[in-house]
């Protein structure tokens, strides 16, 4: 077998059978196929694109070249959930507990904010001694009492998708659909889930922008799972504006905090009830969706949930008492304030704008190795749909310093629209994939 | 400029302008863009493509890569034409000293075999003594003297060419029409010509097998030339059986020194008075084709042609007298006929499979590093259309050793079919572009 036949069969536009897959990932991996000639492949890819077995291959390849994590011992069953990512997504965050609570094992693997997207260890991070690198030994404890974990991807996990991405990000190989499901689903696979919820955004915040992008991922996702024997489902949300009122790192800690007791925003709430019925109802918790929304709002009404996410703090080495000190009053001293330019309504808070504006202040990053701030972010008073008055506070910003809010308010000032009419209301809720 | 921004402009379909095209080629050579980036351009360009502007910048930036032949102080015009190769493809042989000896200069850098396709320095140097390697100083001596000579690639002429070949190679990326256009072009660029006659091959034999792809090269060429002011015409003629009756490489130059003595194939002498009249006419010799052809056949037939031939011969290196002597009488002492297993006429002369079969013989060369065979090949008693009778020879194979025939003859044999009627005759010259 020659890498460059198999370059030049998937470059026609035929499929790739699962040895020639396998083949080219270990020759990957290993060191015997160089990057040059995977780059090729992957363009070729990008080109061609991939069928679900092929994708499921692919995703299957990679994740043998990494190990997977040890639930042995564990109950099941083991249901996560994996966001595309966007601009105030903390979904996450009160999402796991909740479904702790209802009997479901999270075994959640998360990643950092890069871009303008958010990342959820960043935010867990904000919560003073919290740490996100957990042993092997202490994430499955945390399983084991608390129902969820929360860490970071280890070095061990599906090496090979982080040198794929790697050279993705730099040979323009990023966007093609085949490639992101197996990098996806790779990871989820190997952290044990048996049952994943792909949050799908679409919109201006999310890394699919259009419908389309979006739904072909959907699809792509629920086909290639299925093939590898998962039950899943996929929910395309909108991410055309950012998710809740808060947005940064600590910020979105205090959200989670409020949607842990009932009174989060009424976006967060939908989606976090909405993925975790659909959680509960792919770990067979109870027979129809409805049924699992009510398990989910007892969780959150009995306060199980909050309890759990307390639990969680403490064991991972948060400060509780800390974080309950901080909580509404932990603010940058740098800030500045959006006020309205005119009577009207809100039409449309750009989500990546606002995200973008967030590198600036201090909630993301550009490059991995850039630091971020716990307190720098946004609090909205206002969202799509409000009225507002000339003068009125529509936004407050915080900043790792004065310069960062120089860089960041034109930019935040312009995703803001003000019109005459409130735009029409509509569900955070687009569309549900659940078959191929 | 990031090269990522420019791979994902192309994989977008658009045009690349010269400052990228530049910037990306100085940089692969000079290795600051490693060949993963460089691969993933190349295949994004198979997929879309690059206009006539856009393949004369990526031309102009690979001929700027390296020097050009210095051909000052020596008259012009200098013409020269290129093959995109075939089997018994002996066509620059008499070719050279033909136009020659009619007032153009042809500064001609030839290939050796590659595949199944045979390379005129490989026949060069079956003349006893013959050099292809040729100083500058020895080359501008030969086109002064004898208006032609012979010599192979430096390593100093276009080097962006053989990397960015070399990575082709091993990536899937050789079939794309601009970058072959920009190959070809950057070389002949390189070495002087100022008008150039393309040689497009079409059929089994050729590069290009379909019609709609030499044509498409064809067309590239052309469009490539004229935009960066060249005069050039592509003829697109017929390699569907090999050229003349006789395939290897002293077997060649015996066929050679038949044409310049005017009795060479019927095939070989109308490609060689075709092509030959289209470089005195690109040179401004005469002011029409059949004014040209006139001059060319005269220049054959005072045996002005065979005697700068001759003088070539012994400018090189090679033995004259040797090279008469062993003509038609250097033959291997393995040998195997093919016959006519019945009555009929030769309906094909498949020329891949004859190709094919000659590299085992030892004609030609799977891998660069290989040696060919001086008096490896075939001599063919009958071409297609001829009539035959049960047992009566078609062909004889000469191998390099006893193996070599078994290996070869039955490809050879399967490259030839009998039928009941002989097929329509055909003309060597399928189609002339001059505008793209």
């Amino acid at each position: 077998m020659r890498a460059v036949d198999i370059i030049i069969k998937k470059r026609h536009g035929e499929s790739l059978d699962e040895k020639e897959i396998r083949f080219f990932i270990e020759g990957y991996v290993n060191g015997e196929i160089p990057d040059y000639q995977v780059s090729a492949l992957l363009m070729a890819i990008f080109f061609q694109g991939m069928s679900a077995q092929e994708t499921a291959a692919l995703t299957q390849a990679m994740l043998d070249s990494g190990e997977r994590i040890n639930l042995c011992g564990i109950p099941g069953p083991f249901i996560d959930k994996h966001s595309t990512g966007g601009v105030g997504d903390k979904v996450s965050l009160p999402l796991a507990p909740m479904v702790a609570a209802c009997g479901i094992k999270v075994p959640m693997m998360s990643g950092r904010a890069l871009g303008h997207t958010g990342g959820t260890l960043d935010k867990l991070e904000s919560i003073p001694g919290y740490m996100t690198s957990l042993e092997p030994a202490q994430f499955r404890k945390g399983l084991l009492e608390e129902g969820f974990a929360m860490t970071g991807q280890t070095a061990h996990i599906v090496p090979a998708d982080k040198k794929l991405y790697a050279l993705r990000d730099v040979t323009g190989t990023i966007e093609s659909i085949p490639l992101i499901t197996a990098s996806i689903l790779s990871k989820k696979v190997a952290e044990g889930a048996e049952g994943i919820v792909f949050d799908v955004k679409c919109g201006s915040g999310a890394f699919m922008k259009s419908y389309d992008d979006a739904k072909a991922l959907a699809k792509s996702l629920v086909a290639t799972a299925n093939t590898m024997g998962k039950r899943v489902v996929a929910v395309l949300t909108d991410m055309s504006q950012p998710l809740g009122y808060k947005v940064g790192n600590f910020l979105e800690i205090e959200e989670t905090l409020d949607c842990l007791e009932g009174k989060g925003p009424k976006d967060v709430m939908e989606l976090i009830y909405w993925l975790g019925a659909w959680m509960l109802l792919l770990g067979g918790k109870a027979k129809d969706i409805s049924e699992c929304q009510n398990l989910c709002q007892e969780a959150i009404e009995s306060k199980a949930a909050l309890k759990l996410f307390y639990r969680n703090v403490v064991r991972q080495g948060g400060d509780l008492e800390e974080m309950q000190k901080r909580r509404g009053s932990w603010r940058s001293e740098f800030s500045m304030e959006i006020r309205a330019e005119k009577d009207g309504y809100i039409v449309s808070i750009d989500a990546l704008r606002i995200g973008l504006a967030g590198v600036y202040l201090g909630v993301g990053r550009n490059r991995t190795e850039d630091c971020v701030s716990p307190t720098a972010g946004f609090i909205f008073d206002k969202k799509s749909g409000d009225p507002v008055t000339k003068g009125e506070r529509i936004a407050t910003l915080f900043g790792k310093d004065s310069q960062s809010l120089e860089d960041a308010f034109p930019i935040a000032l312009d995703a803001i629209s003000i019109g005459d009419s409130a735009p029409s209301a509509s569900s955070i809720i687009l569309e549900e994939i659940t078959v191929s």
